[in-house]
């Protein structure tokens, strides 16, 4: 490592004051620290694309705001290339947070290990964060059962897709709302959702009634902004609300803030519940969380979409690309190819 | 009846465009007509005036909005003058729902009877809807526990200030928030609560930060608004929001929809819960919580701050009084005496 190994990254370049775009990128390339006792080098083989990066970027939100010249977060798997002597074996496959960028530093105990014999997307989809997102958001906050009408916003995403799968596996009757026709087509026509509302149409709130002519029991939000209100106007009473993003407020949460006019009332009137949580909540299980996953992907039960660009460069495009409705399933981008996997 | 005995009202005149302001309500007379089998006629003594009946005068709230030419709605008590045969004996004191008239012909059904000997007045504020929305909402939607801080928008309404009280008898710190330093001081030396905010301060954010150094666990929310997200930004991990009321969002509701932009994200980051709830919810259990209540006020435990209005005609000026700070407690209407306390 004395050698300066050189790692590529994006950082975000300044502030961004309304929007986000690609001048509020930069490119640069660092050199590697040498991994302290504690600390793991990792290569990285895929980094995630996510709604949270630009979060981030645009506003004090799930974290304090980034500040011009930092990494641009991300989720990462790849191989372990050094670390100190607490950390793991060179040549391990490993799963954890970090950011756009070639080699990443990160302290070891933050690092899960790659277990299953899968490819390598699949830790940053259905078996990382995304994935237990869905997961907890449907099982635990959601308390989904049988028979119930669920309903998801964002439902082409990268947890939305997952999400209504796993209520489905669970017995709800599961109707996605989606931003285009396609994304609409490949929810039913591949992974089986019940019915599927394209939110863009004029004939939006008619569409959803008549997908849920019994009323919504849970609406899993990953959109927040006005659909959340008119999706609570078809509620049942004491139906329950997870929220697990918020996109359609990322770009412009600094402009408007009536803390929540429309929604406080229909949630008073219909007695419902609405419930921010982190996967971080559910630490605990997620070994077991991941291994229902893994199970249902292994069985065809659950069919994972994703979206992986090639080279570290296609990122903040990527990023920019998940608002403007294109992308179906979990984007991310690969740096190099999955490494052979082996087991201890 | 058959001399059409006449009935004094106000209903609303016409809808408002913006803002509700006394060319909105109408006085007339009107027949009292023959109660069915199932109805009962009540003169009444005392009828609320609460936020309720402006938000259903400005839109679709907590029921489709009122047309031109509907009476006022509001909680009602006061003595049985005719009933059809299922109904309860002449002379009986009752409680009920109704509106803002001297005469009201409703349900049988829906009528409570006045058992407890107490000021009637009281049936329209710490054992009426007010104060059971205060004590379910602590108690089963908030589950307030010992030692936790709990902070009450709107604490020196019908609802706050029973709900303060509650909070603190089951061993909670208790905040007040509230719109005058006058309220302030009622609220800290007559009922005991352990801070009070006044949330038109210019430092309202730094004050509440002294107040709740531990941050907040509850927070029992009548107001809504930009205050809400001013709260919520103080509220610890897996917090709870118990959603009793909006008056903040009833006069602009229908100008700004985002869609809760400003909470959502706190909601998440904080894996906050928010809940709406009517006191309907609980019916099975307002005997219990009645008796609950009247215990409390009778040991003096629980004060219940009322101001009563005297004639049917000052209903108006009271409600838009509400709206600009000057009440503390349950403000209601009287029509006559408090007829003599009888037990069957």
């Amino acid at each position: 490592m004395t050698n300066a190994l050189m790692s590529n990254r994006w950082v975000m370049s300044e502030r961004p004051d309304g929007s986000v775009s690609a001048r509020h990128f930069r490119r640069e390339a660092v050199p590697v620290p040498i991994p302290t006792r504690e600390q793991t080098v990792v290569r990285n083989v895929l980094v995630s694309v996510a709604p949270h990066a630009r979060a981030v970027m645009q506003g004090d939100t799930y974290r304090l705001q980034l500040r011009a010249g930092e990494l641009i977060p991300s989720s990462i798997v790849g191989e372990v290339v050094a670390a100190g002597s607490a950390g793991p074996a060179v040549g391990t496959l490993v799963a954890g947070f970090s950011g756009w960028e070639e080699y990443s530093v990160v302290p070891s105990s933050s690092l899960r290990a790659v277990t299953m014999p899968v490819p390598l997307p699949n830790y940053l989809s259905v078996l990382g964060l995304n994935g237990l997102t869905a997961y907890f958001g449907i099982t635990m906050v959601g308390a989904v059962t049988v028979g119930q009408t669920v309903v998801l916003s964002g439902a082409a995403g990268g947890v939305g897709h997952i999400a209504g799968q796993v209520a489905r596996m669970l017995g709800a009757r599961v109707i996605g709302i989606v931003s285009s026709d396609h994304k609409a087509d490949v929810l039913q026509a591949r992974l089986g959702f019940d019915a599927v509302v394209n939110r863009t149409s004029t004939t939006f709130d008619e569409d959803l009634r008549t997908a849920a002519p019994d009323g919504v029991d849970v609406y899993f939000d990953n959109v927040a902004g006005p659909l959340l209100r008119r999706v609570l106007h078809q509620m049942n009473k004491q139906g329950r609300v997870v929220s697990s993003g918020a996109t359609a407020t990322y770009d412009v949460r600094d402009r408007v803030d009536d803390g929540g006019n429309g929604i406080i009332v229909p949630m008073i009137a219909r007695s419902l519940r609405l419930e921010g949580f982190l996967v971080a909540d559910f630490a605990e299980h997620w070994p077991a969380a991941t291994a229902v996953l893994h199970e249902w992907v292994t069985s065809g039960d659950l069919i994972v979409l994703q979206a992986v660009h090639e080279g570290l460069e296609t990122a903040p495009t990527a990023l920019l690309d998940l608002f403007t409705g294109v992308n179906v399933g979990q984007t991310m981008v690969r740096l190099r190819p999955d490494p052979p996997f082996t087991v201890d």
